[in-house]
């Protein structure tokens, strides 16, 4: 490129080093919550060796691992032992898994193709599929309630009540809940944020929030991941519906222009495309701003907004 | 009854009155349990309110509380404060409520009676059932984390871990998967007993050992709690079957004849009627043995036993 500016190269080499690192932190992540997983989820032994088998078929099935990722890099503000970090993390993927596995069911969204693989009721069958869900969802709270997790169990039960209200029928659970009747009633623009601050929000807060209990940080650090988390949620969710509405099936790993098939309300469908991509990048600066306290350690955790908002899969 | 003597009349009103504090029990557990539940899960409002509402017509449909039951009998062993040991039963209470919402779906057993009354999927639909049993699952884990339930955060989490091994894939759901494959592979006595301990056992198992948890109890009382719970609920199952085979659907509140119909491995089928039926008089025997100890405070808990054996719903 011979007519860039020096100041030019520079930005885009800085750029490209915080991709870099950023890409980095994210595959250690996955390795990390990935080794955790396979320790815990056995290869599959004895007569119900089916559901197990189904359960490692969902969770290791080469998801992003954004959740982990958040976890982790929350937690090393704080200076927090990595395994731990981990481990709440493998709970927090495990929650996340059985609202795939679920979520993809015929009698919710019946979607054949997760991830570039068949889902697990197609892979394996629909009672297996419900099965798998709800061991997972017992897999998170049996993770949690481990000494390995933490020594203290005042922060074991502080996690495990902030993952049950994330989870539960006032958070992921209502989210879902809201989103399989929106085809069927208009929702205006602050009711599709409330749908998705529930939806996925909840399960990201708690992701930034665990770093902050794990490390046992002060009330001014969970405002500021809090906000961050809310902010990183939506915009996650708006580029994963602008994904759905122009992007294609082979690039998602998954069927897109689902949405509209369905007549569901979406940020996009509320803000329309362009709308939608000013609200996101203005998400993206506020989610950076919420971490200007923490330095040079929170450089993945700003990245991971500037990555949302390019991303293509 | 002119010809009875007296000390046969003595042993059947003794036997009544047992028989009335049994009821009388069962009754309190039962307005305990629901009066908990009544105040974890309000009246539903918000955007997802079909799914809270969904969640109370699950949980408050008029079921025996045998599970409840068990965990407050087994707490007053150790004189544990009833609203705490009442918690705990509606826990548990949840996880039983979400597997019957689950194992009723038309992807599992296809039940559409339960209780005397339309199972969740028939009542709303087949989405919101899966939400419902999701939710109760995770309100579960909510309740048990919360101070109210025991001021030691060591001991709620020990109430959590033990849960979530019953209520797993190593357990209940474990249990439920090898259920679904009954039909299709031949199960021999031993493996339907394994079967039974993982599906229904585990959970009364936990039943039981709660109350020794939360009265903070000695190795042996666990051991003969866990003996106890192993008994009843094998003879809870026997009695189950039996009454599937020989019962009629509107004395059980559900359909009946479905285990023959479906080819599953029951033991019934493996031992006979009359095997059956003798196998669980020694069951009620050894349970009642496992409670010698504990004198008149186990009155209940012996005469359990009894009802069981001769229940006809």
């Amino acid at each position: 490129m011979p007519d860039t500016s020096f100041a030019e190269q520079g930005r885009s080499s800085a750029a490209q080093h915080r991709l870099a690192r950023l890409r980095a932190d994210m595959t250690l992540a996955a390795t990390q919550v990935d080794e955790v997983l396979g320790q815990i989820l056995p290869l599959p032994q004895g007569l119900h060796r089916r559901v197990v088998e189904a359960m490692r078929y969902a969770i290791f099935a080469g998801g992003k691992r954004l959740r982990p990722f958040l976890v982790l890099n929350c937690a090393r503000l704080f200076d927090v032992d990595r395994v731990r970090a981990a481990r709440v993390a493998a709970a927090i993927e495990a929650v996340h898994t059985y609202s795939l596995v679920h979520d993809d069911l015929p009698c919710m969204d019946n979607d054949a193709l997760r991830r570039g693989r068949p889902t697990t009721h197609v892979a394996f069958d629909e009672a297996t599929a419900v099965l798998t869900g709800d061991g997972l969802q017992t897999l998170a709270f049996a993770i949690l309630s481990s000494p390995e997790t933490h020594p203290s169990p005042e922060v074991r039960c502080e996690l495990i009540a902030r993952l049950a209200t994330a989870a539960g029928h006032d958070g992921m659970v209502g989210g879902q809940m809201i989103d399989m009747e929106a085809g069927q009633r208009h929702l205006d623009f602050s009711q599709i944020v409330t749908l998705q601050r529930m939806k996925t929000g909840a399960l990201f807060e708690f992701c930034c929030e665990s770093g902050a209990i794990l490390g046992g940080a002060g009330s001014g650090d969970f405002e500021r991941l809090r906000s961050y988390a809310r902010d990183i949620g939506l915009l996650f969710q708006i580029t994963d519906d602008l994904l759905d509405t122009v992007g294609s099936t082979e690039a998602a790993g998954k069927k897109t222009g689902k949405d509209a098939e369905q007549g569901k309300a979406t940020l996009v469908a509320a803000l329309g495309i362009e709308g939608a991509r000013n609200h996101a990048r203005k998400l993206a600066e506020s989610a950076a701003a919420a971490l200007e306290n923490y330095g040079d350690n929170a450089s993945s955790l700003r990245q991971l907004a500037q990555y949302l908002l390019q991303r293509d899969s």
